[in-house]
């Protein structure tokens, strides 16, 4: 593979997000195609692969890897199959882009830390893609150019109009907070050093047992606090905002805009409904950056150490959900391989 | 009347508007007290006069200014009675605030301007509210600031819900667009040199012989160009903006605002259906200015120059609506008593 | 005083808010007067009065209120000075409008309760001021109507540009944060239970030893949470903002608005500098309404109760600043005087 | 050239917009690829070429487009050369993108119209990129809905921070408002049948000599009314805006948005300076829409009748500029090749 060459990528998973992004690479994105499809459903695998020319069909990530004219791996298979894939990459030397999470837990995610450590070179990007969205981008240039001096407090909102059946309490931190986890260590390049959860009485539109909405409350290793609303039977709209706080002056995103109506009595316009129409341009922008920086022979972006910080953050702010108390949050020494702070 | 003591005022006319002042001026405002009212109704004014406490009922607007406790008053009736009520306050020296239109053409309107010059001291505020409104008193203070260079152009929006039976075309100018002529006078500080009217096919919401909505487009002797959206058949709301464009930037105002609700996937606020609701504030502000003036024995704000400068430039327009072509508008030279510019 | 009769008013105390009183009753206010004014600086208490028509200058509250043509009482003295006014007042009978806070502590505050319960009669309404800002009504009637269901959280934002010399921690919870007190009581209509407050590392632009900002953090008997960002040195504006999350949407006031400048590559619009200019039309709401109320011979408004729930909040959120832990909030039966929930 | 293969295409012109189209379909678009590039000045050809792997460089058009490996040609050189370059193309069967202006006067537009319909096959699409906008494209989806009603008016702006040595008010007809003319025609789905041009007394910061800015006015054949500001020097930003007003509604787009500031008593955002920001995804989208079409063996987009009927307008615009009056807009009838109304 040249520098001009095109990246061929086996994406593994072929359910929601990975058909997605099987489609985003067919046609949205520049220098890459799709040259294998894993899937364990082998009818799954065949329909995905027939929609893209020169497309093969697996059942199996290490026979996918090992075929001809593949360059890299794109992750994004459930959870709990991303240890077996990352390892099996690892050892072919392969550039891996893995949708978050990157392992379900802080132990597995904590071997793969390891494993790469070992290689001694960095494969893999993990997919927390808020950091392409262009505006995060906006307000993370404008947070480290100093213009409103030190970031003193985050206020972030992620709402989503519903919840699937089968749900849970601990869902809405591993799978939604889970982004603003990462939002806050990229944004303020810091740790998070500890965890509270307030749980108001549930709305009467959450599923019984599930806590809905709730309060989480981040502090980190330079004495900034983060609150977080999370609302995931809002019922309204699909909505992310963060408003940053610095010593001189405050910067907001996420505001609903562009097309204005007015009629009927009322002005004003529509809400997205769901992450694939607030983040479409984010996606892209996360494979395109992904599949650039593989052609030029390097990684860049979210690292395993950012996926294994986000674990542990996940796993201290369940136990908070439960205790109602204040859960501190304990990293080791972060690998001279991912030298440079969360930036 | 000491500088402190109470301003008796006489109201003539209590329809719609009268009604609202004589509240306004018994709740609202300092300083000032209703000790009259005039209508030709004697069953109205008395119902008026009962409201209250100390306010005597009259049917002749002559009888009610030689009243003891009269020491202003307040014009509210029908445009084709306020030369009369003008003329007998000029006689005793009572100061007023008269509704607009002055009167309702230019002919009695140069009337009534020879007579106060004669007089050889101003009596008389015209109604035109806006100037008291408080975000275009931001924007006529932002422009005489400087800090956005000449103003080149107006963009100018006037939509109300809809019109009561036996509005005409001729309407649209004399009692909603009379708003912008004056508003642009006054922000420009310039008089209006020439009028042309666009009138695209009507609205189906719109009576039937209505030309709803109209492109109305002024010139003014410094060379500026304003153009007015009048849609008074809207249907969504009443609604007024202005958006100023000088040689360093832009100003605007009247977008809705204040409250904003997030629900069923959408995101807005609500549209004021009247311009009791939307310029309430400037009603308020209007009068209290006028009572503070008074009795502190001087007049201020739009003056019997800007009623007639306006009914000369309606009448340019209204013949613009029938010619479809650029009416000039000429104005006679400006009498000292006026001699200021419009502003 | 019959109901169409002026209010005389004694104002006691002429500082900053005494002065602005003076001048909104004397100025602004339709159906009062101010009759006698109160200062324990004599040359202080003459000044103000010399700037009324008919206004005496007193030395003793009690003097003041015994004096003819004070028919109620304007109390805008420091907090300290408050117990003795209002116990002069309910003596007298005297109506009286009562600056925040009721007084500096919960056991002076109990005081004061159980005097206007003996007396049986509700003659105070404290300057909780907030419940008059049409947005704060305006979100106040939309949550009451229902549309939005239950109200789960509040998210609200309280900065200030700077702090006096000698401005404490404690302060931020007495003198700023206890208007969210209110305004948490009054829009959700439900008592506080617990409180929390989070401290981040202090701004650089604060004093020595002021934690600013602070996150506070109130729990209420019905299971909302609500968040108060409290930044009183943030130094770009004053900005009192306040979004309510309910079961089916969610409602935001504050947000900057009006006169829109497009200049040298920007967007935007000035944000007020200081309460005064914020929050101006709600005192001009609230001292009418109060100056109506009485005239009718009635009270509205915030109660005693009011005044007493909120000190007893404050008392647990500066305990709540100094553990870092959660505080329970305890408040004895409500007496029947005030049986009505705080809405 | 299967559906799946990659797309060869040629571009005329390496300057501003030439080179970023080559920089655009090498980075940003899937499935094509510059296969060769054309320039008169050779070393600016080579240059070019040089940055795209397998990028051959020409200066004769002709040439170009009978290379190998050439399934398609994007014309971005200098608008007197495109008749020449389109008939070649015509002659080879070659799919063309073609930027704004089709043509520079309405005399070549209709011979290469005439040329094409000869052809009997539509081969060009017109560089309208405002359609393939996406707050634009909400816009026309919503008239289309017909939610809001008939359009009866538009309010356009359209404002550059400054103009280049040598632009002639001519110019600010066929280079900025021929968008507007276009963006009227596909929004409201009719021709425009006459224009009128008002001109304020110019800025102070226009070059001598420039009309800057003018209100341009189109009617259209049902009868809409189009003002549109055009003002190149407004020095404050780029902004193209557009309100269109329905029977039951209106709707706006392009108002700033995004990041919002609040520091130093400013609330606010920045104002994109050149169509480069403001339209990048716009022209992203265009050129994959082009290539998406191409590539499946047909063609979309604006029309050379687009392109035609807007050289007749402008050619209308620039007369009406001179003459102060309004210009009327006579077609041809439209030839079947060209059927759909322009949508």
């Amino acid at each position: 593979m040249t520098q001009h060459g095109t990246l061929g990528v086996a994406v593994i998973g072929t359910g929601r997000m990975g058909a997605d992004h099987v489609r985003r690479l067919d046609e949205a994105i520049s220098g890459a195609r799709v040259t294998a499809v894993v899937d364990i459903d082998p009818r799954r695998a065949e329909a995905a692969a027939a929609r893209v020319d020169g497309c093969a069909a697996h059942t199996d990530p290490a026979a996918a890897m090992a075929a001809a004219g593949v360059d890299a791996v794109l992750i994004a298979s459930p959870g709990p199959a991303h240890e077996e894939a990352l390892l099996e990459a690892f050892a072919r030397g392969l550039p891996v882009l893995c949708e978050k999470p990157l392992t379900p837990d802080s132990a597995s995610a904590r071997r793969v830390l390891d494993a790469e450590t070992r290689l001694g070179r960095r494969l893999v990007q993990v997919g927390f893609m808020r950091r392409y969205d262009s505006e995060y981008q906006r307000l993370k240039a404008l947070l480290d150019a100093g213009d409103l001096g030190r970031a003193l407090m985050l206020h972030c909102t992620h709402r989503n109009v519903s919840t699937p059946p089968g749900y849970t309490s601990q869902m809405t931190i591993n799978d939604s907070v889970v982004h603003e986890i990462d939002a806050t260590r990229w944004l303020l390049g810091e740790e998070i050093t500890a965890v509270t959860v307030l749980r108001p009485t549930p709305s009467s539109g959450a599923p019984e047992g599930l806590s809905d909405p709730q309060l989480v409350l981040f502090e980190t290793e330079g004495g900034a606090v983060v609150d977080v609303e999370i609302f995931v039977n809002c019922g309204f709209g699909y909505q992310v905002r963060c408003e940053a706080v610095g010593e001189h002056g405050t910067a907001r995103i996420g505001d609903a805009h562009g097309l204005t109506v007015q009629a009927a009595g009322r002005w004003g316009g529509e809400i997205a409904q769901d992450f694939v129409t607030r983040f479409r341009d984010a996606y892209d922008r996360e494979v395109q950056a992904w599949v650039d920086a593989v052609r030029r022979g390097g990684t860049a972006g979210p690292s395993v150490w950012d996926g294994y910080a986000a674990a542990v953050v996940c796993e201290a702010a369940v136990r908070a959900q439960t205790t109602g108390g204040r859960v501190p949050v304990v990293l080791p020494e972060r690998p001279a391989l991912y030298a440079a702070p969360p930036r």
